[in-house]
């Protein structure tokens, strides 16, 4: 089975031009079928300070409304993307910057309001592994945007870590899936306080443990519970790591079964 | 050979969220292989407006700044590109939103500065007519923004109308292309005052006798020229008419040479 790289990175690194710019030139230069899933979630708030559009958060998760979903369609699947698109061919990686509804190429399903209205928020259904695969086959890289559609005609946001992990596990039958997070820190840190107290490995005894210990913090709790699912499902190998992972010799954490 | 609609359409039909809906369920339901080629102008410049972004015009053309760049590929590659793609996933046409970054669809030069600067006006250098047939193979449905790049990492802006034509041209080798223009108009009027006048046929000799007789308005002039050269680099068939051109029975003025 052929090796698939995918990555998902962080609104914080697409903030940073320079940042960006330098991990778009190691994704590139990265052999073989490869996939990347990018967020953006800062970029579409300060967009709608501008606009004065209201956003709301509650636990963290955004709440959309028909203005917010206007504007992180515009944001995430216009600006990110193709800006992101058109580096990576500049770089001469064949980009092809997507949404879920391009291709058809993940579905969801409006999460139902039971407590909290999330509004335009969905919740996967299905990654169509059919036109992964055929892209893919073209030596073209898609790269995934939060947002998804309902087949009925609706776009819908959608959490990019989750989006990259149903992927990941979709396309796992027919590649050897290394699935890759990166975010601002250089890994899973034992210290918060000090960025190279990087944990080089986390298995599942070791989760517990850190869970016992308080010291993973509370961010990192659904993150680390989502890739040990996606490696129960069939995903290879799961990194956590900086922006700067694919540079030489650079620290990660490999989270595995 | 194949027969290819593509079929250009223009922001007064975008900006009307029933006429485009309607649009696109008789799109959708065209046989064989299609593309859709959209523009979106008004709608970019009524977010410029929200935003205080200016917005600059001059003989009917955009100047381009980054600001404007950025607006035009949210409300084109974002807004507007993935609500068509979603509305047209929903009517069974498997749409697939593209920029000329993506899959490296068209590549495109930014105008030398004369007596004007457009700012980040692309003129086209090339159509990746490989992808584009790779893409009608698989069924997929490519609908194309105004939005082009130049290989370096810069998007530009670059005129719908223009992009349809050129793509038209180069797929002309491998399909019979037809090329339709739907715009606010039932196709070209002898009598701008009176819808029902739509001329049936032009053809050079015609074309000359309007032009001679001031029958065809300013605008018309440069789309009427571009068909003519379209048709003469190899494009099988012009049709310019309404967005309900593919209903029953709907007039249209054909170009032909």
């Amino acid at each position: 089975m052929d090796k698939l790289q995918l990555v998902k990175i962080g609104g914080n690194i697409i903030e940073n031009p320079n940042v960006l710019r330098d991990f778009l030139k190691d994704f590139a230069a990265l052999q073989g079928p490869k996939i990347l899933v990018h967020g953006g979630g800062k970029e579409a708030t300060s967009l709608a300070k501008k606009m004065n559009v209201e956003v709301a958060l509650v636990d963290g998760r955004r709440i959309t409304n028909a203005a917010n979903l206007e504007l992180i369609t515009m944001v995430y699947a216009g600006k990110i993307n193709k800006s992101v698109v058109a580096q990576l061919q500049s770089f001469s990686c064949n980009a092809l910057g997507i949404s879920g509804a391009d291709g058809n190429a993940y579905t969801a399903k409006k999460r139902a309001v039971q407590e909290l209205d999330y509004g335009f928020v969905g919740d996967l259904t299905k990654i169509n592994t059919g036109f992964f695969k055929q892209i893919l086959e073209q030596n073209i890289c898609p790269i995934c945007c939060a947002v998804s559609h309902d087949q009925q005609g609706q776009l819908l946001n959608t959490n990019a870590d989750t989006i990259a992990a149903a992927i990941a596990v979709a396309l796992s039958p027919y590649f050897e899936v290394i699935l890759t997070y990166c975010f601002e820190k250089n890994g899973v840190l034992e210290n918060l306080h000090d960025p190279n107290s990087v944990i080089p490995v986390i298995d599942p005894e070791r989760y517990e443990e850190l869970k016992t210990n308080g010291i993973i913090a509370e961010g990192m709790l659904p993150k680390l519970h989502n890739c040990f699912d996606a490696l129960e499902k069939g995903v290879q190998e799961i990194r956590i790591g900086s922006p700067k992972i694919f540079s030489k010799n650079n620290r990660f954490t490999k989270i595995q079964k």
